[in-house]
């Protein structure tokens, strides 16, 4: 094997190639064979060797023991896995101990647990050791696109990159973090080119509630205040609190009755071998209004014959559209949110039904509801 | 502050509880602070400190300074959380400083990235430095309870827990998986209650295309395998590879026409205001059959309404039923993926479409027709 190595390594040089030595599994080799595979390979013309941890297996103390002895060798590069959660601690180890390059994926995509995430790294170098390595303002897009591109999704609670990494929920963490952005965040979103966001859930608090009213222009008292955020949190025993919901739950509070604007009357969509359509009977404003649509499937049907009811007022934009991954059987209950705008108002919804279509409609229409009344 | 929590540590032991004292945001605090709550704390009858790395912020190092400080002064206890990407790290530093016990949530659920996560800390415990905390075969049960419960969703690159954390893509590593379950995974997947999956998609190698064919008692020449794995591959750049791809690939390039058993001629789809319904012609071994149905929504009634056609052959079971998340617009093109099965044979479909009911029927009637055709 030594032979063969030092074979293509001459082969690929004398052909005009940069060469790096890869020994794969070699957090499982001996390190003796190791250390004299790197130096044969030097010998033979390599520009660098790679301390490969193939399955994710090495700790930290591991880490630094082989790359240490290779990096004594020539040029050492390291190449980790996530195995056992320490991909991000054995690349960071083999740059302490003298790996000058480290091998990286976007979001951490590859084999099972997948290879160590570039994001993670380049945070981690440049807020624990002050170590620049890629533009960090760029990594939310680029964590984004690859998302996308490869089908493979972020989890909410993805460092760096995730939904909610700089998503506050808790009563006290928004309380802090309304009063000093710093409070309760490592570095600050901008760092990764994303924003701040606070969100409301079962440990919401009395600051976290004021600052959603407010945004929606809703004053309250502070006995009034009290109240919602005990609504709040029970909610959120069950569900994501959206917008809408605190608005509902104000109304609720403070006794008002809501003046509906826009209302679902009525919802039809039919699709299958033809061209998907949907009709919609909505009342605005007090006037009955009936329209159709057609669309790709009977979800955008049914939003076509809602904006064509609503007409010139129908002038909101759908910012958002997502629709949680629907795992069970082909009767499970599926949750829509959409998040629409108008002028400066925005407002989030959620609906759940075991019909994509009718949620999808009835987020809609409570999103443009709420944006009218505003 | 440090009377308070003297006054506070008094008062919880006068009332017979078990005293643990946490340093918010520790990992930001001065040590000699630290050091002195600690040392308050303890003699005014505290069972433990917790060393609090609220905000991720911490380097190994430093947690391994603070945490040892801590423990010189009584039992420690250690709060990580993973904005760098350093939880389970730190956690461990914790632990190899003198800290007797790690806060940690299941699946790393928690604020923004997220507590360290309870699998990895056991995993790495375990794997890393033989040390046992839980029973760790009962870990992706508990994820998978938790993520449902939650609604916090997997990646399916999470170590431990996640979809792919034991599935092997690559034809190098699928052809090494064959030879020697070992080859390419540091522990087993029963070590966490799981199982083995061999994958097809872009790096697919000969002999994981081999072995899915062999499932499906398809045999092949090696020139015919080596063309059938030269258009999974190709495949593979745009999608996952199902079984029902590889098996229309293996057709395709044995020149074989597909007798089809069963097939969808025409489907519609109603819903809206009142129960969702459904119908659908199916020819089945020659003979056309008209059925239908209802159910929970549109997708429901259309499995239902097949089901119907098929009569007492449409015994095959469902076994799992999976949407993407679905972002963008309510045009977003949506892919199902079914799983099904009929006595000892199973049957891997997917299919996209921009209507989910359309997208469902197609990938189930596809599935029975593989099943049928065994």
């Amino acid at each position: 094997m030594l032979a063969d190595a030092v074979e293509l390594v001459e082969y690929a040089r004398d052909h005009g190639l940069w060469v790096e030595l890869l020994g794969e599994d070699g957090s499982r080799a001996d390190i003796d064979f190791l250390s004299r595979l790197a130096r044969a390979g030097f010998d033979a013309g390599a520009d660098r060797v790679c301390y490969c941890d193939t399955v994710g297996h090495a700790t930290p103390e591991r880490t630094v023991e082989v790359v240490s002895t290779l990096a004594e060798c020539g040029p050492t590069s390291t190449h980790t896995h996530d195995d056992l959660g320490l991909g991000v601690t054995n690349a960071l180890a083999s740059v302490a101990a003298g790996a000058d390059l480290v091998h990286a994926t976007v979001n951490g995509v590859g084999e099972r647990a997948g290879n160590v995430a570039l994001e993670e790294v380049a945070i981690a170098l440049a807020h624990g050791y002050g170590v620049e390595t890629v533009d960090t303002t760029l990594l939310y897009d680029l964590a984004r696109t690859v998302a996308d591109a490869t089908g493979i999704a972020l989890a909410p609670n993805k460092a760096v990159v995730g939904e909610n990494a700089f998503t506050h929920e808790s009563g006290i963490h928004t309380d802090g973090t309304l009063k000093d952005e710093a409070m309760y965040e490592p570095y600050p979103p901008e760092t990764v080119g994303r924003e701040r966001r606070l969100a409301l859930g079962k440990h919401a608090g009395r600051a976290g509630v004021e600052a959603a009213l407010e945004e929606h222009d809703v004053d309250v008292t502070a006995d009034e205040l009290a109240a919602i955020t005990d609504r709040v949190t029970d909610l959120g025993e069950d569900k994501r609190v959206t917008d809408a919901d605190v608005l509902a739950l104000a109304e609720s509070v403070q006794g008002r009755e809501r003046e509906r604007r826009v209302e679902l009357l009525d919802l039809t969509a039919a699709s299958g071998s033809g061209t998907p359509t949907a009709s919609v009977r909505l009342r605005i404003n007090g006037d009955e209004r009936t329209a159709s649509g057609t669309g790709s499937g009977p979800v955008d049907a049914a939003v076509g014959a809602v904006r064509e009811a609503l007409g010139p007022g129908g002038d909101a934009t759908l910012d958002s559209y997502h629709v949680d991954a629907i795992t069970g059987g082909t009767d499970a209950v599926v949750t829509v949110e959409v998040e629409m705008s108008r002028d400066a108002q925005s407002v989030s919804v959620a609906a759940s039904d075991a019909d994509i279509t009718r949620a999808s409609v009835e987020a809609m229409v409570e999103a443009l509801d709420r944006l009218h009344a505003a």
